[in-house]
């Protein structure tokens, strides 16, 4: 154990602790990452040699390597070997996980854990959403992903583990809060990925991130709250889930540095996209994160967290959820939908310990989400296939992504990709005045695409931009370069 | 089950805790010492007595005195037998004592379309939902399929065909009224199977008939409605969901011919089971049937049809569904709850026509269920598998109910199976008086099952009916002839 270790000059003290070698080793690198006895950009002994002197296979350490990968932890590059990523240093007693440095980046993009904007709710109640008669022949509205890629076979085998395995009494009518299979899985995946403070108990899975809303909604209601604070951009879906609760939103101010809490006051709660803001795509800066938590303190206010995309991240670990500085007075909200599908409705809520009792009294006491989906999703996160996905979807959209970039330098020089490197969308700032007419060209070109402006709160007091908000994570790989060109034909040049 | 208490010239009461028989009257006798409701010098049945009373080994009886004896709370002399222990007197105004009317402790709670009576809401919404410490040995709890039965293989080929023939499109977030082709589906199988006049276009797929109620209580209350007409023995979550909607509950009358409308006037809308009344068991008259579709003309009422289990009649073609007299008038309500399994969260609404709009705006525009979910069902139904199911449940479910039927000919005289022959529960009628003995003696023996006094409307003007609600459905196949035994025991003789 001596040699390789020693070269980071300290006794790592590496434990597996059961569950298998791969396993523990896996954990113990993580702990030692996230705990910061080793070092941001330190680099790793080769899986050889590591191997050889813990006396195991060299694929178990490949394979925990390439776990940590995926989860963002470490990097590997062809030449440089694979170190600890940066950006992971522990911040003092908070640091239950990759709370980040939080710079916003001076650009940069993504989408939501609702759905599409002014999609989901049909118009004034009339008719049921479904697509426009005259299909787009390309599409890029944000919010999906790419959903022929979804991994059915991968599915399939977890589903078929789930159903051999499960108990009858699975089938049965269920906890409210979910299967405890799930929302174990969903603890130890959300406390590694996203650095959130996880406990089973109070994990509420629920039918997408809209379900929980709801709830969240009708729980606040139900106490007395009347306004809930959102930010300037956003989905219209979640101000009107909200409004149908009886409560009103009201925004908070935005600029260069993203969402400005300095304005809330009394209200009863506020809905954020701190780690990657929708749709303007970037992250809240850190002053503003511990704002926001002095606040709930302060105020006794609740911050909902919405981490729709928190496992896209392209140039760097993401930042950790804003749960994991005060668990609480912040409930983190995720979803499959964008990991996976939307179409499986599942999502969940890491809810403050007294507020669980609420929630489930504004669900009624009945869980909403067919168990089989349950036990899958969890079987998905606990035999490492979700973090296989998500490594396998990170790649493809980042390199959309970056494709995306170097066409628009290239052809549309006046046309500037903002936000951070990150999720399935990003947004376009456009020169004034041309949002309007590039959206009318997309309409002709077949290209269906969104404005900024529909995500722009009615009550926002926020200058005009001109900008379209584009979902490069939407279309099937055999897709893609069509809508690229597609998109790039329809902006001013 | 008379004599031995009758020593003590009083009802004890005595309720086990769960946890086994032993603990369990160790418990109870404990707590009727302790509260003082057996006074200090009291002498105890002999073991031998109370054992035959209860329909318990002689053993733990005796264990459970000994154990109380151990304790202090009994004293045993030879030649003066067991006797409550000098010392005990309730202390002051806490000795009243909870004298428990009851209320089985031990079992976990039944069943409608919408799930076990009494359970699904959290008490004052504290602790979520989970059974008691004890589960008991025997389940005879109604609601709930034999779910060791639900066709894992079947199911699972069906979600493979489904996943393999899905376009990717399914995966997204979908048409609010649930998938195409599980309406497509299931106005095939309910025109021919219920004589349903169903339409995909006017089909809701909602998360279990629980949803599709609180759809209809906040839409009904969208347009102004005040009051809904329930029958007089139904599912308290049932009209707790509407009450929750702001929609008062009022019984209607029932008699030998089931629920009688004469008394709906200008209620809004009315929640009836017309073929299989829950948990009464027997059918809407065919005049009464007329009657409800009268009125709603007359009134512009709404008729809401709980279809739970049309599936399963064993002597006869079913009654057809309600709504095929009147489909501009009717709601039928149909789950596969009981036909397959409660986890699957997937029940349906058929929806006259003018109704979808508002239902859906109280859906707030989103798919609640799962699409893979929506897919395998749909398949299931197509390629007949779920008719295949529904034979060998109907025919499982028949010979039950057969066998128990003979049992209680054969050595439970006064007792007698009530209702049609069909679905998965039955209304066994016991002498007057028998309904509470019978439920305590079942609580000690392990066995769950419901009294009928707990499915009656609060504002119910009906007579006392001592019955039990028997769900012969929900044990697995090796632990229904135990469950049988068990309740043979426990009824009057």
């Amino acid at each position: 154990m001596a040699k390789p270790w020693a070269t980071f000059g300290v006794d790592l003290h590496l434990e597996p602790t059961g569950g298998g070698i791969r396993r523990g080793l896996t954990d113990a690198l993580r702990e030692a990452v996230r705990t910061g006895r080793l070092a941001p950009g330190t680099r790793l002994p080769s899986s050889r040699s590591l191997a050889a002197d813990l006396g195991i296979a060299r694929n178990t350490v490949a394979d925990a390597y390439a776990d940590l990968v995926a989860e963002g932890w470490l990097t590997a590059r062809q030449g440089s070997g694979t170190r600890v990523a940066t950006g992971h240093a522990a911040t003092g007693s908070v640091a239950a996980g990759p709370v980040a440095v939080g710079r916003v980046a001076a650009g940069a993009p993504p989408t939501p854990s609702g759905q599409r904007a002014g999609t989901a709710v049909p118009p004034t109640g009339t008719a049921p959403r479904s697509r426009p008669p005259g299909q787009p022949t390309h599409n890029l509205v944000p919010g999906t992903p790419d959903l022929a890629s979804f991994p059915r076979a991968q599915w399939l085998k977890a589903a078929r583990r789930a159903l051999a395995t499960a108990p009858y009494q699975a089938l049965d009518y269920g906890d409210p809060r979910g299967r405890v299979e799930l929302r174990t899985a969903l603890a130890g995946y959300l406390s590694r990925a996203r650095g959130v403070r996880a406990d089973p108990e109070h994990i509420l899975i629920c039918a997408g991130f809209s379900q929980g809303l709801r709830l969240l909604g009708a729980a606040l209601r139900a106490r007395g709250a009347r306004t809930v604070a959102v930010e300037s951009y956003g989905l219209d879906v979640h101000w009107n889930l909200l409004a149908a609760a009886g409560l009103r939103t009201v925004p908070l101010p935005f600029d260069e540095r993203g969402t400005d809490p300095g304005e809330l006051t009394d209200q009863d709660a506020v809905l954020l996209t701190p780690a990657h803001q929708f749709p303007m795509g970037g992250t809240l800066h850190r002053d503003r994160r511990s704002a926001v938590v002095e606040w709930a303190r302060r105020t006794g206010g609740l911050v909902i967290e919405d981490d729709y995309d928190g496992e896209f991240r392209y140039d760097r670990q993401p930042v950790g959820a804003l749960q994991g500085l005060d668990p609480d007075h912040v409930v983190h909200a995720g979803t499959a939908s964008k990991s996976l599908a939307p179409g499986l409705r599942l999502g969940w809520l890491v809810l403050p310990p007294g507020l669980m009792e609420e929630v489930l009294r504004a669900k009624g006491g009945i869980d909403a989400c067919g168990s089989l989906d349950q036990l899958t999703l969890a079987e998905f996160l606990t035999s490492g296939a979700y973090d296989r996905h998500v490594r396998a979807a990170r790649l493809r959209y980042r390199r959309r992504r970056d494709t995306l970039v170097a066409e628009l330098a290239r052809r549309a020089p006046r046309v500037h990709a903002t936000g951070i490197a990150a999720g399935l969308h990003v947004v376009l700032r456009l020169p004034p005045g041309t949002e309007q007419p590039a959206l009318r060209a997309a309409a002709w070109q077949g290209l269906a695409v969104h404005g900024l402006h529909r995500y722009q709160h009615p009550q926002a007091s926020v200058e005009r931009r001109d900008a379209l908000v584009v979902g490069y994570g939407t279309p099937p790989d055999h897709a893609w370069s069509g809508a690229l060109e597609a998109l790039c034909a329809v902006l001013p040049e």
